[in-house]
């Protein structure tokens, strides 16, 4: 499986067996070998800018395993692994355990369908936590069950995975109904299909909602995959779906404490193209401020996607118990609620958020040691 | 003061004296509603889906202070205060008190020419507080004097402003050379000029570096604005600054811990087209893997800014002393230190972070009481 190795004036092409060909500029190979990079911290320590744009080998050899690039004569060779060279050449994907393709569901899903996973295994066993954090990724959403009567339980949950997402209202937060609340959330009102806290600038990742009491009548749990949502308004109506995907409007929220704002496109496209995000929150719209001309195709828009997150064909209802807790990506789901009667019995969920980033370290790392 | 009304078919016209025009769609006039927001926590309760995208109201008056849009006959009208209504009409951007003009400085500025600003006044007064905040987001840098000899004393400052951004080193962090490091930052190796932490979706804000100690030979600290280097660049050589404000490059940061990465520009433009944001940190760049053709255009440009961020005509260099704490915003302004010898004396540096959403909401909730 050794490549034919040919140079050019600024490069080398490595053309392996299996058709596999490999452009390597001389200047990367340069910046990319591995004896730049520091033996414990991993970090690269080479400085470019220590050598010429257009440097060339004194030296090429591909020898059983690795290629040698000898850069002045007498000097040790950079030593290149043929394996990892292949994996690393430019242009080709880097591999990312934590890249999962999401599972876009609707209704049909059903409270059924979703991703159900065993407190107690995801603590006591890497495999069952790997196995939540995928499932959860993939879907947006899963159900804990088997939690302890206490607000830690849920909380012992989220940092398995990574430390919690502090926001104004707190590194935790309960949602119970208050005199005075700052917050619809705060409120027995019925909450509209929504992601949270889209004022931010990075809106919280995945959020945890540890039921520890619903015993009042109403206040059941409704949510729906923005990505189907989104996917659907590209193929039915790609003009609204271009303006969601490019207009940014503000959000903003606003107490005694704190006000805090920011712009965001309701849909988010990756580098390839794909929904990436959800930023849908009515209550958190801040004022429109559009020029009067984008205006209105933004509101024909907006509102066609709105009346798609409450079409009964994308949505799920459910009510949690105690003991359960409902995680669900707050970029990707959206989540609301019936509301509830107070009067008829306690309704408490307790809260916190994980960004996605330490979601995606932990399936990393849990990957090095499982497969 | 009074504007004159055009009606029309799907929105209306105010023409104020003073020549202001605003085009006001009647869609928007509805959503815009004050009565639409809960009277408490100021949310959007409106539901946009239970109006036609094409409703014209039953009547609108102007009256001396007011707007006033009635939507069906009998119906109590939408009130709208005329100076708030001019003040938010569509396509005028909105006041925000955190939108403060960058003041970009090269090495002239010198390290004397750093805002300097008393630790126990900026505890003690909400108008120094709101003195230091905006000296700092204008240059992207300052320096807290008088603070108390302990790794408390500089947390309850970054605490002022709101609370910490947590990240994979802790929510605070300790600056010294160890034995086993994970991180450049652990050595007394030198520090090129770098931004922190941009294997993070969103790398921290402004970053708090309280000196304890500095007694070690050497190890003084280096800065300089990336707004300046980015802008200099644009103006000289605008091929190499679009190819940095839109390939983005995967930054990475692994330990036995974590395995976080993010793929940024080395520059970010906001709408406008200002340079918003420097991601720059050769450390945490992992293997380039851009397609061969893009690599050697894409390495001129960023070995061209990478000798900028070195060239002390941009550069500032000051060491600081126990009771001084360096403030900067890590996503604009680059932060370095030379190589020390923890022979000759101990160097001790305690840090932590506070996002950009809460140095602006603090500014904000200041600007409501001191203006």
């Amino acid at each position: 499986m050794q490549p034919t190795l040919s140079t050019g004036a600024d490069g080398l092409e490595l053309r392996w067996p299996d058709g596999t060909v490999g452009d390597f500029p001389y200047i990367w190979l340069r910046d990319t070998d591995p004896s730049g990079f520091h033996p414990q911290t991993g970090e690269r320590i080479f400085d470019l800018t220590k050598v010429p744009l257009d440097l060339v080998p004194h030296e090429i050899k591909v020898m059983q395993d690795a290629l040698l690039v000898t850069w002045t004569a007498g000097a040790t060779p950079s030593r290149f692994d043929l394996d990892w060279i292949k994996a690393h050449r430019p242009g080709q994907a880097r591999h990312d355990p934590a890249e999962l393709v999401p599972v876009a569901w609707k209704a049909d899903l059903g409270k059924d369908g979703v991703p159900r996973h065993d407190a107690d295994r995801v603590l006591d066993s890497d495999a069952a936590l790997a196995a939540w954090l995928r499932d959860t990724k993939r879907y947006g959403l899963s159900i804990v069950t088997g939690l302890a009567n206490s607000t830690e339980a849920g909380i012992a949950l989220a940092r398995r995975v990574g430390h919690l997402r502090e926001t104004n209202f707190g590194l935790t937060f309960e949602v119970v109904s208050r005199p005075d609340p700052n917050n619809l959330a705060y409120t027995s009102d019925a909450l509209p299909l929504h992601t949270d806290l889209t004022n931010q600038e990075l809106p919280p990742g995945y959020q945890f909602l540890h039921c520890l009491a619903n015993e009042a009548e109403g206040g059941g749990s409704t949510f729906c995959d923005g990505v189907a949502v989104a996917e659907d308004l590209r193929a039915g109506d790609p003009d609204a779906f271009a303006l969601l995907t490019t207009l940014s409007v503000p959000f903003r929220f606003q107490d005694r404490h704190t006000d805090i704002r920011s712009r965001k496109t309701i849909i988010t496209l990756d580098g390839r193209g794909a929904v990436c995000e959800i930023c849908f929150n009515a209550h958190l719209a801040d004022i429109v401020d559009l020029a009067p001309a984008t205006l209105k195709p933004f509101y024909r828009a907006y509102q066609r996607f709105m009346a798609m997150t409450r079409d009964p064909a994308y949505g799920i209802a459910l009510k949690l118990t105690g003991g359960e807790m409902v995680v669900f990506d707050n970029r990707r789901v959206l989540h609301g609620r019936e509301a509830f009667d107070p009067s008829t019995g306690f309704r408490h969920l307790h809260g916190c958020y994980v960004d996605r980033g330490e979601w995606d370290s932990r399936l990393r790392v849990l990957d090095r040691s499982l497969d």
